[in-house]
């Protein structure tokens, strides 16, 4: 895990071919093939290309790896308007685009001449792994994680029109491997930073797989913030073609910069294109499809924001909310969790005695994924009444993803209800369960759970007032 | 449970309102009242309606109930273009419409003259129960389950234009009260019904919220079919102004007697509006809102088909692959399941100890809903493995819903593979679930239902081919 993983510079073959057309990495080119031409900026290569390759991101956004023998010709691009081609001596071009390529050495950046005079919003970012700060590898075929938050800014030199940028390396995990310790360690970084520095705005890179579950912690551990905090993840590694690690990365910068909205969100690809990103409340969102840039979705709700080339839209319906949430109230800073709480799905032929599992165990709350309205199989009433008397809290939410837990409609809810599960209305499943590992390890006693789980901590149910029941 | 719930004579108020405009059930008729002016069909009155009460179904399929002392004039409406009103004596109208008003003494249904020269498709209706079945209960202020098919039949005279229909009441449960042995019994009665009886089609009508479980089950328990097999439910239930519970109904009907496209269908709205039903196949569609009329959703495809008043499209992928699934076969059926299979959402905090209770018990597989591409966190590697030593077969699907799970992307993914955890392409996790207690009671050994496990059956995966491990 070090920064020697990335080599700007080219070898061999491919340094050879860079030099014969007198063009340099940053350079906007166009480059003629055996496969087609293409206009696009010259990117940095990586050690564990080799130097068959020199890698273009498109306009569209998608990086393209092009085999050398395949190249016919490659010539400097002055506009990317300009169809025509211009071969010239780019020296003093590639001086003008390394401008933007400012490394920091860490948290020790320094702004250049013409930056003193406009200082640029500062933004931390921290780096806890996954795909958007992963590349491939090519000994096992797959997709290792080895890129620092450093090693990012390297890559995306862009980023440095908009911000100044104090890259942070806090872990380096797949997501689906963080459990609540790595949430706490996560909220306690941000929270230090909100209460001792003076950042504009934090990001945080972080797997896809569970950016979600990560977001809806944040969300309840650190509450009326004063900075927006956006994680942001990628589908498709930083080094492969499609990527959407920069667009991401820069709608959250721009987001950031530009709105300075206070809250936990998430930026993800709002459209399968590099047209527009959207901003999500960090409760409100699943990850709903597997491999999509656009794999992210708002829960019953449009995104809080949508970003694209030229302009920054938001819902205002929660642009009102969350004003209300924030601004007016002292940060909270509550970064543990207990995770004595299972998410359980119901199914058909889901066997009730299995619940007796839960009687002499140490978790204290199930957080029910139910059908339709909230509903589970008739056979499970006496299991799930045990489970009730022996102490542990059931709330009630719907696989059904969107919609509301609704059970007054249907006999099956109201005995439930009778019974004791306590509806969770549109709260995400997922959310429900993160919020009761917040709440467990935030309450006196289970009484005092129930009342956090009732009512709206950080926009995770759409109803603006407390829920009532 | 009987058809004395219904009467289609109004009392009282009603009644009388009704008698002094000169009209009755069944008539089209321009109703103007101090909250608007409605066009459409005088509905039927149900017992538990009080007497305040006139129904009247609109254009839109939406029912509307008008408090009569709102209401300042009906007249007939001959026309449902004109929009003048004329009051006149109609008794001639409502003989001509009482001609679709034919009610069937339950499987004794006779054909009118007309009939007789152009026999109409013949459709079983099998209710089980679930809201299209079911109507509110003013006592407790819920729905309950109330209605026979043969009590739909005779809420909804239009069907008898399409179709000569054979209400069959099969069992009367909420559909989250349904077990695998429901499955079996329904799918005995309609395989009774293709070998031994001559139907042209069968619906039939379920509660939504576990409508795709049964036909993933049916799917697997029935193949190669002759006819087709539709299930219909209604998100809201049929007495209610915006029941979908008819036009649903009436897609199915037109489904089966316009494309006769044999195999197990689920047919719902498409859209929020009565424009368009969606027809799903059995085995790729999932509830995806608690409450809209447009909940369902095909998983990874548009649906099979779309029906609109005038026209149905089909979707020429899924109507080649379902052609060569069916023709030339001969009829499977297969109707056991067997629920030792345990559907598992994995989630961040898992704690992994958790699965040592598969190991003494009598489960034999387990479906892992994980993240993203289809993974779940390192620290249950070894808990997996002694799983998988026990002889537990573990599948893989992903909790994003869209996508395809792929496990040769990621480390953790390879890692899984090698602990021998089997993927299951797109196959949503609901009808994995359902396919592994299918499965699991009609294979010989564990081998055995791996295999079954890791071929398309019956469309449940997009995959045209059998999937590659």
């Amino acid at each position: 895990m070090n920064s020697d993983n990335i080599k700007d510079d080219y070898i061999n073959k491919s340094q050879q071919l860079l030099q014969k057309y007198m063009v340099k990495i940053g350079d906007s080119v166009k480059l003629l093939s055996n496969k087609g031409d293409y206009n696009g900026i010259v990117m940095p290569r990586y050690e564990s290309f080799n130097d068959d390759y020199i890698v273009i991101k498109l306009k569209s956004g998608y990086n393209i790896g092009i085999l050398i023998e395949n190249i016919k010709k490659i010539t400097s691009d002055n506009s990317s308007n300009d169809s025509t081609t211009v071969l010239l001596n780019n020296n003093s071009r590639v001086e003008e685009h390394s401008k933007n390529f400012i490394r920091p050495k860490e948290n020790n950046y320094t702004h250049d001449e013409s930056d003193m005079h406009k200082p640029l919003p500062k933004i931390l970012i921290l780096s806890t792994g996954g795909t958007i700060a992963s590349k491939i590898d090519y000994r096992t075929g797959g997709v290792t994680s080895i890129l620092s938050a450093s090693e990012l800014y390297e890559i995306f030199p862009e980023i440095s029109n908009y911000a100044s940028i104090y890259p942070e390396f806090l872990f380096n995990e797949y997501s689906e491997n963080l459990t609540p310790n790595h949430w706490s360690l996560l909220s306690e970084r941000v929270s230090y930073a909100i209460l001792n520095e003076r950042y504009d705005g934090i990001i945080v890179s972080h797997g896809t797989d569970t950016i979600h579950y990560t977001s809806s912690a944040m969300s309840f551990a650190l509450q009326n913030l004063s900075i927006p905090v956006v994680l942001v993840g990628s589908q498709r590694s930083s080094d492969r073609p499609s990527s959407d690690a920069f667009t991401n990365l820069l709608g959250a910068i721009k987001f950031i910069t530009k709105t300075k909205f206070p809250g936990i969100f998430v930026c993800m690809h709002h459209t399968p294109s590099d047209n527009i990103i959207a901003c999500h409340l960090g409760t409100r969102l699943r990850k709903n499809h597997t491999s999509k840039r656009n794999a992210f979705q708002s829960l019953d709700s449009i995104p809080f924001a949508l970003i694209d080339n030229s302009e920054i839209v938001c819902n205002t319906d929660l642009k009102r909310i969350n004003e209300g949430n924030n601004v007016t109230k002292k940060f909270i800073s509550k970064t543990s969790f207990d995770n004595r709480v299972f998410l359980l799905k119901f199914y058909p032929g889901f066997d009730p005695t299995f619940l007796d599992h839960f009687l002499n165990s140490d978790y204290k709350v199930i957080i029910l994924e139910g059908t339709g309205l909230g509903h589970i199989n008739k056979n499970c009433f006496p299991y799930v009444e045990k489970l009730i008397n022996a102490g542990i809290v059931i709330f009630m939410t719907s696989q059904c993803i969107y919609g509301r837990v609704q059970m007054t409609v249907y006999d099956t809810g109201r005995d439930l209800l009778d019974l004791g599960i306590i509806p969770l209305s549109d709260m995400g499943s997922e959310t429900a369960m993160v919020k009761a590992m917040w709440a467990l390890s935030n309450s006196s006693n289970m009484k005092d759970l129930v009342k956090i789980m009732k009512i709206n901590v950080s926009n995770e149910v759409s109803d603006t007032s407390p829920l009532i029941f």
